[in-house]
């Protein structure tokens, strides 16, 4: 854990406050898990700051992170109710973005990861959030569903103080190129070596 | 993000059903941030199944995780007041376990993380908790205050179904041996390598 004094300090005619306030744009990558869960366990943070948090969830799964879902939800109605916290939205492609009719076929998918990041330049360009988690966007990056530098320079340009966290194996070079904090995560020993399968409540 | 048909099925004389439901022994270690994180993210999903969370602070710090322990005590108030997802508890070493006096000089924090063990074990041996996060617990045992033998022993003949998460650089390798599941977190790049200093939101 970085803390304390930092080994350099720039030139770039910023104050430490502002220098320290600026707005993060994190990637978490690498093969193996825990690059959304710990994106999560940051939003839980934003949360508590009482930070508005929007959550995208990208490629259709299986495994769409309910119960990361339905703590964050329970958060939100907390924050609606007693106003303890931040106030949080949830999306997921395709069944579906709220915004959007939802989508059945997999013919679909590459519209709708467009649809879905074409929302998100919409709510950056507004300052709609404080914290975004975009879990799995490296992979319509990767697979040529969005074109690369236009949603770096999106990301790059997006004004005020929005934080930005995405997650997903294969983030493009041009996306770690704009991102402030990149973390990679890496497997040393995982139980599928031995066989054993995921299990609710860890895995899901 | 391993998924589907396990590479090696062995020959354990389990079901596929009962070795997926082994109680994990995981462990995060690594130089860089999202240890932590990625560990309060996994109590998300195990909170949302209604287990029971413990979660046990070692190292007096200035820096306790406040965002997140906020988010898990209103987690568990909407517990106790409308039983969506389950119970939980924090525990700070020193300022301090809530089973201990207070203790305040830095010569007593390696009987404080000792009292601390002794506590956990005891649970351990009760099944008080479904899901444990021992944070940063890899430094007593770095530090030889602990036994890291004995505690690796401890962990690996816990009774029933109780999950464990453990957090800390220097994992000791009894330690690594004795987990089902270890995650390094890599630094790939760090605000900090430009003199940006932690923010409040991001950093706690």
């Amino acid at each position: 854990m970085p803390k304390g004094k930092p080994e350099v300090v720039p030139d770039d005619g910023l104050t430490t406050r502002q220098r320290r306030n600026r707005p993060l744009l994190a990637v978490h990558t690498g093969t193996m898990k825990g690059k959304s869960t710990a994106a999560f366990g940051m939003a839980l943070r934003a949360w508590n700051q009482g930070w508005s948090i929007g959550v995208f969830q990208f490629v259709k799964s299986a495994k769409w992170r309910i119960g990361e879902q339905a703590a964050f939800q329970a958060l939100g109605e907390l924050h609606a109710s007693t106003g303890q916290g931040g106030p949080v939205e949830w999306h997921k492609m395709g069944e579906g973005w709220s915004w959007s009719r939802k989508k059945g076929t997999e013919e679909d998918h590459a519209a709708s990861a467009r649809e879905g990041w074409a929302e998100i330049r919409r709510r950056l360009a507004e300052q709609a959030h404080d914290f975004y988690v975009l879990d799995e966007f490296t992979y319509p990056l990767h697979w040529g569903w969005l074109d690369v530098a236009e949603v770096a320079a999106a990301l790059r340009e997006r004004p005020g103080r929005q934080h930005v966290v995405i997650t997903g194996r294969n983030a493009p070079a041009e996306l770690l190129d704009a991102a402030d904090l990149v973390t990679e995560m890496t497997k040393v020993k995982h139980p599928m070596d031995t066989g054993q399968k995921g299990q609710r409540g860890i895995e899901w």
